[in-house]
């Protein structure tokens, strides 16, 4: 049964003066896209929003994002409006130490996901759905609120199609279409039967409404809780809604009103509704239901390697996966349709319940990710490393939003061989070393692999490993442990002339150009720099120091890999040092893997020159 | 009229059995994804395409990208057919040396885009068609083949939304259903309605036939001219398809056909139509039209600012645009909707038959960007500098297009304020360096700004220019030049105990802190780095060497920017020095710009700090 609609309307006017009143107390901020939105809001919190303030961490509790991050004005009122915060505190908006940013971050407890990169709430929304009606097998709703101008990233369509692809009935997104972008119309104004028939053609049941008519509200999101199919509430509005001036009008985003403006606006508002709202509303606790545990099964134990074997790195992927995972019911991979070569199948044939198909489209790939790790999931994403670049902007906002993303690239560097360069990372170091707080690794073999692996399970933040296509030696024992932010020291003597620095393919060429090396009488030093954010940089200063020269061998460009993390380490260590830096500089072409990496000049014999030539 | 359906049927056989010889040949590839689309390529081959392969350049050639790149084998049969490149050619696939790699890319003179990173042909083929309608004038089409793998990604339909906002009749979408990916089915199968329900819903006229029925691609094709909305050819096929043994078949992949296979294939394939095709079709020449010129009525003159006033260099990008774009007709500007925040609007609005509103759509205007660079415009793209993470992949894909992309990145840095880190760029300026053959340009005023844009118009490759959002003093007279590469020493003296490099805001924090040093009687030197890449390497060696103390500082992650391009300037120059690096740490939160630039410490007190600690 819904709430009187005059009781809504009351609340809707106190969410619109408060949006108004911590903007213009910030002098910054988009009060009118928080008010296009209040009624929409209003129906949701008093009558279909079942969510535990006092436990945010709850299974069952629904999940509210708010993709709009910028009309977060709206959310703070709403948690003032559920007793969540303040009025004091709702007025520290955007000042400096207040938790209430510019746009949300999980800083506050009841924001599961930072937004403000347009278009990324349905994706991650979408990862928080499979969770409850897959995994956990909990009732609870994900809800998500969207402006109109992010309906034109890509990655909302993403969203839409996978989720109809899952039938994820349990996720609702509400479109609020207010016609205006941040500077004019946007490309479908309010067009509202075309985002219908768009989103209705990816699958979904799509519902038009007044966005400013409760009762229409209202039987819209009655019409949710029988839906076999995702529900999207599109709602056409008004920007700045209830203060006249500037209602639909353009060259009002991202502005407060003025003090005397805003006194204006807020008598307007409450005379709509005949009196100064001060109410406050009771959000329906949910249901007090733990999730269904997954089985669990493995007895944990990493696969084992004979040191010597030729194996893939991502070979062991999969396999140190499938024996993780076995162990770990929390454990989740996600494939890019490409897990037979990722070998994310390995894990996905022995635990398919746990796995899932997202398809090529990366940026969801990452955004289910950081959904799914919501509800408490390890999840591990893979596809080749160079189409992690697709995904740069939600690993970005997956750092903002404290998540933890276990990501796995495949087919690094020139060393793939002949499928030319689209298909090459060759920059994918660079983009996760800045990330903020990410562990970046990259193992040579097949047990480092999947120690590295085991660890990353448990690891806060992004964290990245990078694996390689070609099958490489097995160089360790079983029994040979690794530590994030260790490297392994393979070979050094007192009369060591130079240390080859390496990691993946080019550690395995600087052993070749040790060997030969050691066959001319030249003795040299080499690290297997299988961390490389963090990074061993005492071992490094050590080996400056007794060496006197790093040749470093990356297969990446020269630009933020190996390289300028070992430059770094070494900043300030007060050693001098000759520095030989091998690394793609020219664009690659197709040809064999050895071919590539001689051309290159990232192979053992150009190894062996640079110590040669010093 | 259309060509014979029997002479066509030899064409896509002959087609087929080269797509298989030179896959053969290689030992790898992708017959199977070839052979999916012959037919379809053989219509277009015979009776649509204007092309005049011995002058790749011609204005009013059509564009054809082959958005599936790993079904280039079909893309080289096809040029055997037509006689660009010879059989002896075509069986070096994938060879070491050999122009014919594994995706295509622009080494083939009739390429014009790289592919291989799925979902970026038709945005790319978006920009093609954009210049033919509104630019150049010509009746050129732009054709792109797509795989139904790559329609998961939410950068085709950024491409079919944009396409139909600006109705691009010369568009045409051909997508080849075979409905197996890598690795299984796709996501929709065969379901060639749900195809076309989507793209219909985008306002493209969407026609589905039997790809394999050379009366039916003929009847959709005839359809094209009349259409006044961009057209998608939706093609049942299978993959495989005229080898029985493995049409329709999973686990065909990327796998090229052993010898005996192929010779049974070929067998096969020829047998269909009676005999061993061997057949040269003469592809249609386009009508020899110029482009329609464009007014250019401005003299070029830069924007010139006072010594001291206060301004943004987003405004100075803006005006010097306009400047630029007045007096040169083949600049184009793009816009992701903040072209209020960018000051691309100021270009806009004197020359908006050159700009082009993308909307919120990154991926989408890198891509238009691209395909408009294709029809010779020196096109600039901006968008906040964080949210180019967005498309990060296409920037990626443009170095191996050889693309020649003019971005530009404002709100870089904490120093935005109150918005907060989603809209903080922190790791630009790594992403932009680690672009192949890239520069990244960072200038610190308006004089600057102005300077290095002009050089921008003409430069090749992909080029980056960071503004600022926050208004800062103007430094340089408008008589000042500046060269890519470049630096500028703002004070020195032999009394100097270290060296202050920045860009952007923190130039403006070293001055401060070298004023307040000056006061205290400690001289040091200002670097102003505003070249990041190509960085000049001399002028850091020698302050280095004098000074013996670098402090950079940069409004950015710590990996991957100023300091790392230091860093890297130095190893080998033989000189010992002191390195102070003041970069953001830790996640920022909401505040104004001095609130946070203190916190992150990277202003003015941090920096003298530096020297005073030293």
């Amino acid at each position: 049964m819904s709430t009187d609609v005059e009781a809504i309307k009351v609340l809707a006017a106190q969410l619109r003066i408060d949006s108004i009143r911590c903007t213009t107390a910030a002098g910054s901020g988009h009060p009118t896209s928080a008010m296009s939105a209040a009624d929409l809001m209003a129906v949701l919190l008093t009558d279909y929003l079942h969510y535990d303030w006092d436990n945010p961490d709850l299974p069952n509790n629904d999940s509210l994002i708010f993709s709009k991050g910028h009309a977060c004005p709206l959310l703070y009122a709403a948690y003032k409006a559920v007793g969540a915060i303040d009025d004091a505190e709702l007025l520290t908006l955007r000042k400096f130490g207040s938790r209430l940013e510019g746009h949300p971050t999980p800083d506050i407890p009841w924001v599961e996901a930072a937004t403000g990169s347009l278009g990324q709430g349905l994706p991650i929304g979408v990862g928080d759905a499979l969770a409850g009606k897959y995994l956990d097998k909990l009732p609870y709703k994900t809800w998500v609120i969207l402006g109109d101008s992010e309906m034109a990233e890509g990655s909302v369509w993403e969203a839409f199609e996978i989720a109809s692809h899952y039938k994820l009935n349990n996720l609702v997104a509400i479109v609020d279409v207010n016609r205006l972008g941040q500077r004019g119309e946007t490309m479908l104004g309010w067009q509202t039967d075309v985002y219908q028939a768009r989103i209705a053609a990816f699958g979904w049941e799509a519902i038009v409404v007044d966005g400013h008519n409760i009762e229409e509200i209202q039987q819209a999101f009655a019409k949710i809780k029988d839906s076999e199919k995702p529900v999207a509430i599109i709602a056409r509005t008004e920007k700045g809604h209830g203060y006249s001036k500037i209602a639909n009008k353009n060259g009002w985003h991202g502005k407060a009103l003025g003090k005397d403006q805003a006194i204006e606006a807020i008598d307007e508002i409450s005379k709509s509704i005949g009196l100064r709202p001060d109410v406050r509303v009771d959000v329906q606790k949910p249901e007090d239901i733990k999730p269904t545990p997954q089985a669990a099964n493995g007895n944990g134990k990493l696969p084992v390697y004979e040191v010597g074997d030729d194996v893939a790195t991502r070979v062991a992927y999969g396999d140190a996966l499938k024996a993780i995972g076995l162990a770990d019911a929390s454990v989740v991979a996600l494939d890019g349709e490409v897990g037979n070569s990722t070998h994310t199948e390995t894990f996905s044939d022995a635990c398919p319940e746990r796995s899932f198909e997202i398809f090529i489209a990366e940026q969801q790939m990452v955004s289910t990710a950081a959904g799914l790790q919501n509800r408490k999931k390890k999840v591990f994403a893979a596809t080749f490393a160079a189409f992690f670049a697709r995904a740069f902007d939600q690993i970005r906002m997956g750092a903002i939003s404290q998540a933890n993303l276990k990501l796995c690239g495949s087919h690094a560097g020139v060393s793939i061989g002949e499928d030319g360069p689209s298909q090459m990372a060759l920059e994918d170091l660079s983009m996760f070393r800045s990330i903020h707080g990410s562990t970046v690794l990259y193992p040579s073999d097949a047990t480092c692999t999947a120690a590295l692996l085991l660890q990353m399970k448990d690891l806060d933040g992004i964290s990245f490993l990078r694996s390689t296509r070609e099958k490489t030696p097995v160089l360790y024992e079983s029994s040979e442990e690794f530590s994030i932010g260790g490297s392994k020291t393979l070979q050094s003597s007192d009369a060591d002339k130079a240390t080859l620095i390496g990691a993946g393919i080019t550690l395995h060429e600087s052993n070749k150009a040790a060997e030969a090396l050691k066959a001319e009488g030249i003795a040299v030093r080499v690290i297997d720099l299988y961390s490389v954010k963090p990074i061993d940089k005492s071992t490094l200063v050590k080996a400056a120091k007794e060496t006197g020269h790093l040749v470093v061998t990356e297969d990446h460009w020269e630009q933020g890999g190996l390289g300028d993390a070992v430059l770094a380490a070494l900043a300030n260590s007060g050693v001098q040092f000759k520095f030989s830096h091998l690394a793609v500089r020219d664009m690659p072409k197709s040809g064999k893997p050895a071919e590539l990496m001689n051309a290159a000049g990232i192979d053992a014999g150009h190894i062996a020159d640079a110590v040669r030539n010093a």
